[in-house]
């Protein structure tokens, strides 16, 4: 089997960690690292809900990424500097919201809005993906100080699985698991694949880099998705302290 | 089988119209219909690349998306007047030059770039995949300008392929091609596929909008992807009088 | 008599289209041609007024002008894109409501708001005055539609005259009518008119772009101009159907 | 003949004031009154033209004009905090830079450009007109002061005339000149008047703010305004020490 | 002692004159000169407070500053242009709005808001301690003007004391008074100083613009700002007409 | 002595802790805490400069501040979605550029670029003297990354002394250092003083949040502020291996 540039077998993670509670500020919160790349989550809870949404019974979960300018090897100029959000930023919020909503209950979670915000401390390959699976944790326990604060009714199930992602892609003909920087500059065909806990797709999105893929290239990126997906949520269950 | 509301089976396109050299000042143009879904796409053609590109020998090709304000059914109000581009808009314009570059050979191409205005003039859905199969044969018409003014050599093959997209969704349990706009806010899952001549896949974005999905309906809307795009390459061929 | 580049008389109109009912979506709509110059004229009819004339029994009537980047011999930046709305674009927007609100009776009108969007696919000289023509007929459906749908009193008469506009310049010292591209860049005095169908004046804009012009030269400009509208007149009549 | 509210008759201007040389930091200033109305007009002048027009042997002159946010009764707020410059402020940016345009020859200024601020310190209707006419002022010493720093050649007639603007308007059926505030907002048809040392036409802009206009109303205001504009002369000359 | 290149002592303030009521539109104004710098304070009174405010019984002071593009030796681009204010605007917007707060008692002042504007319209050095000492004259007549329209309690003291600000700094190893630009540009350490009538501080900022400094260089300056401030209290007094 | 909440004496600082080289990207970088105040600084050093100092044989150091969202106990929204910069973060980045300005020979770096980024994980109080504590020691990592990389000379001496900040305050009439929210919400007086390893003032500002202060109420502030910068210094020297 292919050896990686970092000693990983194809179908390996980076080291995971996540580190639950990181801020004494937000009602939830996760410092996820898959391998050099660290994200800060946190979810902020707040009861009531946007004017468009009021007196509908539901609530909000909604996301916001972002980077910190000298995340990445070079630095990039502040978003609030250039005076605008740039569409990689925009595409990446819109995903880790739509990827944790298929999770939420809206009516369980009645009128209260939970923004997280994931902000990249370090970067090497894979921030969303780190981000929509960090963020999971904080929105877990962003839902429980709702629910002992009573703005979340005590017995409502509010999440109705767990939600984490990972990337593939294929590297000189091989598929491979959980791309950092610089495999994922080189990846031919690149794949993000947000899975719930129950092994079920949220989203997939391929994109051929170089080449377009078939669908027996299509078919082994899933699979390896799914394989890691199921490995990040015991990650998620031991930080939450759910294993079993 | 399952009757839709327009009376089109699940594995019917709506009709397809391209009116290629629409516009008497681009370099290449369409106003593709998908039904009541109707883009304009032009193809600006211009000898020298952007700055950070001066010198590689290659070429660009870029396109952004925008939807009059009154495409829909209600107005939106203009991203000009609200002094930003929001992320949607981003996203699929993101998504269109992906698309386009994926079957340009930007060294055949020259230090030439040509920029594709992909602009929704009536929207029922679908609006990003007609700007895809409307923008190939605006950028095809493009090449051929350059290629007339001396700008583009005259043996290079510019196009390796040709390229197309629809969209499918699972609606009710069934999975169907090339939603409208009244399928497409009920479908419970959406998938757009982007498809060469070849039947090589470019990008593939399916997302849960209701419940997560499973592998079997993910290869349900794939094969009716390939189908689809298939038959809009034979609309495309026509309309640039390829056929044969 | 002088002959234009296309063949007209100095008093001629190019010739005129008016496609009414253009947009499935707006509950007013023209593509009006003056020539090569094509304008999407969409009237979006919302019941209500903005808070500001809330309660005064009044409604209001506005307009945005807007170009596509190619409708344009060179590819201008989306003003989106930039971030902030042109000066001229300010400009025509700003025109275009005052000459449609000065056949307006707000009281008639009710409560109601209705925006005219006039986007200029196809550029070629006169864009102002084509989008003043045809935002008038899609106005009028617009009123008719409110009318049917019980927001607008049955008998009420909103609409207190016609409105049209017509562009006029001096060009090696002849007067002309209705200027393309090719001319308006070398008229030495270029005006804009807006007149009513009863031949009352909306708006006069004269400039030098040249030389200064005198009192005859004026006076010549605005014959012509008065006589322009009037033939349109004519066109918007026939479109909606009201010729007589 | 009609009174007016402040004693005037109706082909009377306001008192006229200009502080030439107001400022000690700019290269030709004014601070000119029309009554209430304050403008404080500077002229800058740089050797050398934006990189557009290089090389070409002609000079640019443009101009910006903006308020103070208490200038008015009621107080705006500035468009540097709302992050954009309104329509309004766009159009007479527009209208003064044209203005001084046509009055000189950008062979004879040479590869310079002078910018006009024309800041209202005070508001009190007619501020575009005084602008203008205090803007010649501060344009006519910046051009000196070039010439003395040898970036304008000696005998070069960089003016071929002077400009001033004025304003007038139909109250209550009855021609009047140069509105304050308390009339303008009261006129039926509001007209902006630029005319030359020679009495020949620049720009003329009228408009129906209540009803439609006839041609024999036109003229008279036409007339009002040429009449204006060479007492206004008188004024510059004085302010300039060029008359007699 | 050091002779100033305008004939100063170091302890020397810059000739003050204060044009108290300049506008005639707002509520309190004052055009402030210290030697060639101008600043234009208008304060507007406006019954009722932010939404954030209501209902607490207190009223709200705040300042904006700008100066005019041509206020400088060199034109600077109009932040209304840039689209953004810049950071040194901001600062010294903030620093204006505190200076004058620490002498409102916002409970006197009753659920009433003063908005002062400070327009420099020339620019010398010490534009944003001329704009505070002139502030303060514009805000006393404001909260006169209130109380005459009742919006402000007959008896209640809105004023605890007065304010003025000076700038003072360290040039050549000399501490010196009242800086004008040409030796603001200088100074080895600069600082501006806010005193109230009573001679207790409000506001001390020092800057090491070339050299850190030590507590006697501070001492020196504090000493200087003292004096320099009670000067002007005098200035201040005398416009208001309470000298005595 | 008054007990502090935390159980400080008021001449205490909170726990400081400096984790040097926390970013694996940076040249240079520190994460830092005071109390539950948490900085990420990172050093970004480019080789050259920008275009307005260019040949000049100098380099160029400066900062930029912010705060993530819900680095606070309320979320606040991003600048970059607000698309401005705000007045507090301009004021705050601009402080810490001139603090790290005043100890770097600008000439001895050479033609290099520096930028430090202070970006707030976490606040409680006193984020902006943080941020300069922790960006001398990310400055100090990334001049001697130039020096390695041959960018700086070997023997020049870059930084001609440390630099430390520190905040205090009056409480209930007590002077305290290095304030966190709560104290700093309630204080009287607020100080931020910037010192130098010599111990001499870089920056010194002093605010009257509520009464205005008098001098020897100053006094007390500078020598708590002095007194916590040498504390500060023997950290950052211990961070940097230097102590000794």
């Amino acid at each position: 089997m292919t050896q990686r540039a970092d000693g990983r077998t194809p179908d390996q993670l980076r080291p995971i960690a996540i580190e639950r509670g990181w801020s004494g500020q937000a009602e939830g919160s996760a410092l996820i690292s898959f391998g050099e790349t660290k994200v800060l989550c946190t979810a902020s809870f707040t009861n009531g809900v946007p004017r468009w949404l009021t007196g509908k019974g539901r609530g909000w979960v909604t996301a916001e990424y972002a980077m910190l300018p000298r995340a990445t090897n070079e630095r990039n100029q502040r978003e609030s500097v250039k005076g605008r959000i740039g569409g990689r930023t925009h595409e990446i919020s819109r995903l880790i919201g739509r990827a944790l909503r298929a999770v939420v209950d809206t009516r369980a979670l009645g009128e209260n809005t939970i923004v997280i915000d994931c902000d990249v401390l370090q970067a090497d390959g894979g921030t969303r993906t780190a981000a929509i699976t960090g963020a999971y944790v904080a929105l877990a326990d962003a839902i429980e100080w709702g629910r002992e604060k009573k703005f979340v009714a005590q017995r409502s199930q509010v999440l109705t699985d767990s939600v984490a992602a990972v990337s593939a892609g294929i590297i000189d003909g091989v598929p491979m698991l959980d791309l950092p920087y610089v495999e994922d500059s080189r990846a031919e065909t690149d794949m993000n694949i947000v899975v719930t806990g129950r092994g079920l797709f949220v989203e997939v999105q391929g994109t051929a880099e170089g080449a377009p893929f078939d669908k027996r290239e299509l078919d082994a990126l899933l699979e390896l998705g799914v394989d890691g997906c199921a490995q990040l949520r015991s990650h998620q269950l031991a930080a939450l302290g759910q294993e079993g």
